[in-house]
């Protein structure tokens, strides 16, 4: 898959794997779940990387995003002219329990996770949290998960494309409540790839440039319990404030964005973090439709980690490849209406590491 | 272990935490050997680093060349003012097929790895190779041995002080010949610290700053089968000449060295690929005590792996810390004479990554 991935972005790129000056794998758990470590020479060497330096970068649910944050930082500074980045995971073949084991890795394993807590129970106390301190309802968090499955079923990359109600949503099987199976990202395999290069000579590979206006990644404590409050991200906070005034922007200036909704209540959340709404509102805002396709902040048009899938490593570089597609044109069925300036969202664990890009129009 | 790493590194650089900019972790298998993946952000919170990036770079035994490689490049192209790199690895609470099964993970899984090589049994076809190829003899993978493990018994950071003589290296148990135990690198836990700043701006932290003068990070093929000659590391040849281009140094002008000495084998291989001496020159160097000590150029004064150990993440760095002691003066009973200019050479896998790293007085 990373192979694949890899060639199609040099082939789209026009170019042969030798000119490649930096390779970035981003991968989170390629050792547990199918056994093979040293992960970046392995897919390097197989798409024709060799001599360049080949790395592997692991930063949980926020793989992606911080490989592709390295390799742009590297270009950015005038270290490469030329670097791929790909990210990767594969997790159907571990039975679902196993799976779960592997995930809880990205969390505090010695604290809350030998407390018996699963991700799925973390986020869940973050969402019963966020309910209690703002009045956010199920409903809220069933309209997040009705819109992705909506915008997941016009994407032809998509791991699940169907079109699910509110009442479906709300009626889901119950995961670790209040959330349900609608609630949850996917186990899923996948793969994405970027080829990074200075503005300047992006026109040797490319008609159709995407701008990377600013990048922030930011780290956190691992642990909900060495938090102050659990409704929010600082991390994300601090890489939102931190990419908006590089890219001299403001959160209402992004047009649309790529958010992780690992979870339904990381969408709400999400929105708040990134300054697209007060904190306690994003609910309300979902709810109201206004991160629809057609409203004022389309979020996740690509389906988002509920319906695209969440191959952990490679949501990161899907998240830029999905931004920039929409800044393109090329976004197909999903293309929205306004797309020159558009934001990718990346957070590893409950909030550990997070990845925040803006992209836009050169 | 990586906690007290960082913290005394802090310390004698006398900054606190919150200074620092970037902060990268060396770590080959830690999701596989203690379950915690996401260590990133993990130690470096437990350190107090907390809003900066923290990221994990893993490139299977060169992971902490390759954290170093690329915190390095980032303060070196201006991006962060100060980095911290840890290296850290905690191998000893798995049994010992399991390590083998985790340390496989770093070479072709699905190819050599599959059809039974381990990694002692693919430097054990090198060494064969190297023997038939050039005349190279046991005893000169054994005066490898013997020197390294009498500097370590000098090294009070060693994980096996023990002198052994030739007699005994030769008649060590075997694990797969022609290699014995006393030709394999140690299974240990360790971690090392580094801190990285502009030289202008080295005299905050430290009386004794030392330079890097060049680095590089190289990638080649996983699978022996995929080389031409597997008695050479194309690899190191290429970062070694990037280095000293950097560095304006030749192989002649390097003092001494740290080099990746994961089996004696690589030791007499890495003499040659670092242009030390000619193809096949390295057994016969070595038996006639030119990487002794006290020798025209010292190898190892460490006990490297073979005798200081090798937790895995941790190693690139160590040797970084080591080659910086030797230049400070600071190197106790292992000082050597001539230390203005050292060399680390890191190897990931049988040599699908490297790392060689030049560092002098300033």
């Amino acid at each position: 898959m990373a192979v694949e991935a890899g060639r199609k972005c040099l082939e789209n790129g026009n170019i042969h794997a030798s000119r490649v000056e930096a390779f970035y794998l981003g991968n989170f758990a390629g050792p547990s779940f199918v056994g093979q470590n040293h992960l970046a020479p392995y897919v390097g060497s197989a798409l024709g990387v060799t001599g360049a330096p080949s790395t592997r970068i692991e930063a949980a649910c926020a793989s992606g995003g911080s490989a592709f944050f390295h390799a742009w930082s590297s270009v950015a500074a005038g270290i490469y002219d030329l670097a791929l980045v790909v990210g990767v995971e594969k997790m159907t073949s571990q039975p679902t329990p196993k799976v779960a084991e592997i995930l809880a890795g990205a969390g505090d394993l010695s604290g809350e996770i030998k407390a018996g807590a699963t991700y799925p129970a973390l986020f869940a106390m973050i969402a019963r949290r966020h309910m209690h301190q703002y009045g956010t309802r199920r409903e809220d968090l069933a309209a997040v998960a009705v819109k992705n499955h909506a915008n997941g079923a016009k994407n032809p990359f998509a791991h699940m494309r169907k079109v699910i109600t509110l009442e479906q949503a709300l009626a889901g099987k119950p995961v670790s409540e209040p959330l349900t199976v609608y609630d949850c990202s996917l186990v899923s395999d996948g793969a994405a790839a970027v080829l990074l290069a200075p503005l300047e000579r992006a026109a040797e590979f490319t008609a159709r440039p995407v701008l990377v206006a600013g990048a922030a990644q930011t780290s956190d404590h691992m642990a909900l319990d060495e938090k102050e409050d659990i409704t929010t991200f600082p991390a994300v906070k601090l890489a939102a404030g931190k990419a908006y005034r590089m890219a001299g922007v403001g959160p209402g200036d992004v047009e649309f964005a790529e958010v992780h909704d690992c979870f339904t209540i990381a969408e709400i959340i999400a929105l708040e973090d990134l300054g697209f709404v007060k904190p306690g509102e994003g609910g309300p805002y979902s709810s109201a439709g206004c991160t629809l396709p057609g409203g004022p902040k389309p979020v996740n048009a690509s389906g988002g980690l509920k319906a695209k899938g969440h191959p952990v490593g490679a949501t990161g570089v899907a998240q830029i490849c999905d931004v920039a597609a929409q800044i393109r044109g090329e976004g197909g069925d999903m293309q929205l209406a306004r797309h020159s300036i558009g934001l990718a969202q990346n957070l590893g664990g409950s909030g550990a590491t997070a990845v925040v890009t803006v992209l836009r129009q050169p």
